[in-house]
């Protein structure tokens, strides 16, 4: 399940699909383009702590989805989740949102008034107000039907300062939910090839996830949502921001049947394909049973599940998967696009 | 000067390109369609207040502008200038901005490194942060090279609490500098016209003039940037939201030669014309000359005027220009897109 990858080329003059995929290539437009622009000294975090109001974090996200609706969600709640789920990943409960529209002239109103709904019923279901909006809109051609972005203020639960670089050795690590099940939703819908009869995105907010998780404070180390990328590119960034050396075990992940299926017959590995109603956290070991109790006491979380641990030895900002029969494999950082406009 | 609107057809059942205009339509899509859907129960503010923080405010903004670059700017500092300004208006300091780009794929990586870096520098001369920023890519053709997203969390300054729905009979209106000059560079860079080379966008900062009013506390009481939908938008919401009646002089409103010249050809009116650079204040009459001096105190308010008052008596929600030869004609609030993709 190892993912080759060619060698970057860094010839390349435009941009390409892959550097908005989330994978490695994301990160080298980031390091070399925007973030010395913007006088950045690390990676932009999904989420990052407003100057002079440590309580108070900050995340963005442009949704580009297409279609704009699909079994399980639409661009409207998914607007709301992946915002809501960002501030959640630092510890945070979700404040206020603005949310800013790009319409394609032509959109029919109906569509559009659909897509308001849903993502104002989602923003209801969160608790989470909508205080400002902005909308934008070109010319037939110059934006594919809507784009929405979502940005989000949240309050940090007191005691709880997770960050993908505090992982640490002997740390246990946990999933919430199966894998797969977005990004196999979407293409399947997006392609016609079927499967979206038999599986729906997992599209959720994780915000009540990690207030179960509130109370047992500082052993919570890391959380992060497996978007883009997946459980392999979350695992990796982990890995590499924490320098420390992770192992999964293959086994221990939960693939929905009819996502094995879809990925089989599309050739991708469930561990790259975007997920947006679970995520991966790694817990001291003392406090891991307690972890996956209370993830399990809520209903987005009843298949939590240990997936693996941080080892105590072993090269630092390396995944690897224990197969079944016991090999083991390195889990690359995803290159590129596997999935375009999944979120 | 007058502008004769068509009665908006009710029918239309897909989004038009007037529904981005900042006019008529797009109040009616907003009060229709978007505010019902995510519960909002009054105009959604530029920017807005942060619910159990009232010393923050909140604000976005998409930018689609067409080309990316044109005399004075480009579409990386108008996305700094365009929410710090919306700040602004609501009285804030910016303390941070969140950056989202939707890139398509095929752009030159050296537009968009040049646009992140006008981006970066502006937000450097500003003095505000970028701390956190989300970037997708989509496929040719399913977007027009770049659009950004800008959100800013600001602090509002102590005393100062402008709205737009403060202003009160016999408020001095003030505005601080000339208009028409962004929309009419961009539309003359877009479409070759010529007039880009004796003109340029006013795209600036306008958080100092705001600084510069502070002072004044509660004697200012409507502070609003012009831009969809030009002078005559921002003033005609100022009047349906503060209930007043509003006058100004059309001698006293400077329009440059350059504005004037393009406006003439291509039929446009100057007051409906976007601007990136000036605001509209109004200000209690005895701190009227206060105001206007801190205004002038500046070089980004050097040509500060005042433009008119708030009647004692007159139809309510109504703005008037009294002309060159004292008749006066009601200044009529936009109905669509006059200047497409100016922002």
């Amino acid at each position: 399940m190892s993912i080759q990858c060619p060698t970057p080329n860094h010839e390349d003059e435009v941009v390409l699909l892959g550097h908005g995929a989330g994978g490695r290539l994301t990160a080298e437009l980031l390091d070399r383009l925007v973030l010395p622009a913007v006088g950045g000294t690390g990676p932009l975090e999904d989420a990052a702590l407003l100057p002079g109001h440590p309580g108070l974090v900050m995340s963005t996200d442009s949704f580009v989805v297409s279609p704009l609706s699909f079994p399980g969600g639409d661009i409207g709640s998914l607007a709301v989740h992946g915002t809501v789920n960002d501030l959640a990943m630092r510890g945070a409960r979700p404040l206020a949102l603005s949310v800013s529209l790009i319409v394609e002239e032509g959109l029919p109103l109906a569509e559009l008034r659909s897509v308001m709904a849903s993502l104002g019923k989602a923003a209801q279901d969160v608790g989470v107000p909508v205080i400002t909006g902005d909308t934008k809109v070109v010319g037939r051609g110059a934006a594919d039907r809507l784009f929405i972005n979502t940005t989000g203020v949240g309050q940090r639960h007191e005691l709880l300062c997770p960050s993908a670089a505090s992982g640490r050795p002997g740390d246990v690590v946990l999933l919430s939910g199966p894998v797969g099940l977005h990004g196999t939703t979407v293409l399947s819908t997006r392609e016609g090839l079927g499967f979206e009869s038999d599986i729906a995105s997992d599209t959720r907010p994780l915000h009540r996830l990690v207030g179960a998780l509130a109370p047992l404070g500082a052993a919570i180390h890391v959380l992060r949502d497996p978007t883009r990328g997946g459980l392999a590119a979350a695992l990796n960034e982990i890995a590499r921001d924490s320098s420390v050396a992770v192992e999964i075990e293959e086994n221990a992940v939960p693939v929905p049947e009819a996502v094995a299926s879809a990925c089989d017959l599309l050739g991708l590995d469930p561990l790259v394909v975007a997920n947006e109603g679970c995520l991966v956290a790694f817990v001291d070991a003392g406090a891991a049973e307690g972890a996956l109790a209370a993830l399990r006491s809520l209903p987005e979380g009843a298949q939590a599940v240990r997936i693996g641990e941080v080892l105590r030895e072993g090269p630092r900002g390396r995944v690897t998967l224990r197969t079944l029969v016991g090999a083991r494999r390195i889990v690359d950082m995803p290159l590129g696009e596997q999935l375009p406009r999944i979120c």
